[in-house]
């Protein structure tokens, strides 16, 4: 194993050092904690739109942090969850008054510990929700969860959430906001390599020379099929079929993609991919109003990359549009 | 060798259409070429601000297109320089009656092509003015250049100089921007592993699962020097302390940084990098005005990275300060 890191299990708190130096503006960390909150926060009368898990995915989810996005995000050990002691101070943080928002991805130690905070503050007088994103379309149960595995699409729920949260949504307005993007969203991912974890220093599954891994997840979990080697257009045709007969998308219809990569894939791989996605829609008849190529949810160095597409209204047009300053994605 | 891509004598043009699917209103193909230009553009009364070079270091250069940054680039196959020809075409569209700076990578073929472009252009009555980025510290003559090669600082360049060209500078003032710029900026690279390029398919150079190579370029050209596995702490203080170094930073001054991915590098080990070089900055008493984290120039699928550092005055602190709107880099 090499990686740029000093002794494997500082990575995180190291990482977190590293984000807050560069981003002071941005954030700032809870003392004695892996939790990272807006520079500015609480918002006053604004509700907190909160996230977290296991880290090993950078940007997510620290790098959405910041106006129009997240008001804060738990950082676990690498693909563990935050404990509930760390979700609890987070919500407690980010609250304005208005309430809060928990985007959490379906696993299961995200799912328990965060409800089990949520749980704790609301007895304590808070106003809380919590949406559930499960976009990964390759599985209906997998290695570490019941039900779909929330992945890339998370993104465009903080997004939208952060938007509803800054323009003055109320917690039901900014939740039923989660919700449509959840309803609308779809995912799946391959790889042409496996990550390698800091303490494990070693794959976490093993591929060939000649094979690739359809349907992986991004915590190193082996994907459902294995196959030769293929070209970008049939990897992007595979995983975009999956994804668009998922969501039953059909033409005339308006979708947002990113074509996300996994950590170690080159921008130019990338941009390969999404002119063959380019192509697909447009045979399809599907009209696509924006497109983001780059690394929003990465698993650690696996060389790879998801497809995700959202069908659109224009609500989530709106709130997608909106501003956004934080140190992974603006919009201006 | 695996990659996302299809025939790898296409990954180019694939890519480059890839680039103007994701980002219809920044970016515009001149036709026959791989010359990527503002689709707004040219802007009547501004100095046009250009550059190019081969491809394989994406987001560099088209990604740093649009208000603000770059008018336009032209792409040469991976590792290659753009021919003349295109690069006259380049100057040619985004040549908005101000004249036009091209900033150019010392690289032999780049500045060769470069030259006889602008010399061809000016000819035609064009006014035309470059600049030679060569912050490279590890290397003095190298296999592709006399003197140093031109790497990352060459993004603060193009910021730099958008951003007087955007404010209405003339060619002399835009010049004299990229100059100091030129003067104040060194880098320096180190790889964990050899990029492979499309059309070789396997490693440029070798290096051993203990080894590390410091002082690379980016066309996977070897290092300086090899060493056994460093710690992330220790090989910052080499790089940091060899820019430093180079450029006589003393205690007081103010920089900006760029800990920067060279392709297949997680963001969690880029900001791994970033905590020790902002520990370094500090316990020398150097004001840290801005930190960028992120692949900026990249190669390939090359694991590494390489640091900035830029000394800084008023005016380019509010020159890089300024907004700009390009697929890469988006400042509101």
């Amino acid at each position: 194993m090499k990686k740029l890191i000093n002794e494997p299990d500082a990575v995180v708190d190291e990482m977190l050092a590293g984000m807050v130096d560069a981003h002071p503006d941005h954030l700032r960390r809870i003392d004695g904690t892996q939790v990272l909150v807006r520079a500015d926060g609480p918002i006053d009368g604004k509700v907190g739109v909160v996230s977290g898990g296991g880290s090993g995915h950078e940007p997510t989810h620290g790098g959405y942090i910041g106006a129009g996005m997240l008001d804060g995000a738990a950082a676990g050990d690498v693909f563990s969850s935050p404990t509930g002691d760390e979700f609890e101070r987070l919500v407690d943080a980010v609250d304005g008054g208005a309430g809060v928002l928990a985007v959490i991805k379906n696993y299961e130690g995200d799912v328990m510990n965060f409800e089990t905070a949520l749980e704790l503050q609301a007895m304590e007088g808070a106003e809380t929700a919590e949406v559930i994103v499960n976009d990964d379309v390759a599985v209906e149960d997998s290695l570490y969860t019941s039900g779909r595995r929330g992945v890339c699409g998370t993104i465009l729920v903080h997004k939208a959430a952060g938007a509803k949260a800054a323009a003055g949504g109320d917690l039901e307005a900014v939740t039923a906001v989660a919700e449509k993007v959840i309803d609308n969203v779809g995912t799946m991912g391959m790889a042409l390599t496996s990550c390698v974890t800091p303490e494990k220093g070693e794959p976490t599954f093993d591929l060939g020379a000649d094979e690739i891994e359809l349907g992986i997840g991004i915590h190193g979990e082996p994907g459902t099929e294995r196959t030769e080697v293929m070209s970008a257009d049939a990897v992007t045709a595979e995983l975009t079929g999956r994804v668009l007969d998922d969501l039953a998308i059909e033409a005339g219809e308006e979708v947002i993609t990113i074509v996300n990569g996994m950590g170690a894939t080159p921008l130019m791989e990338l941009y390969v991919v999404q002119r063959a996605l380019g192509g697909i829609l447009e045979d399809a008849g599907v009209d696509v109003w924006d497109s983001w190529v780059g690394d929003y949810m990465t698993s650690l160095d696996m060389a790879g990359v998801s497809i995700t597409v959202c069908r659109l209204d224009a609500e989530l047009k709106e709130l997608l549009a909106a501003p956004a300053d934080t140190p992974a994605l603006t919009v201006a």
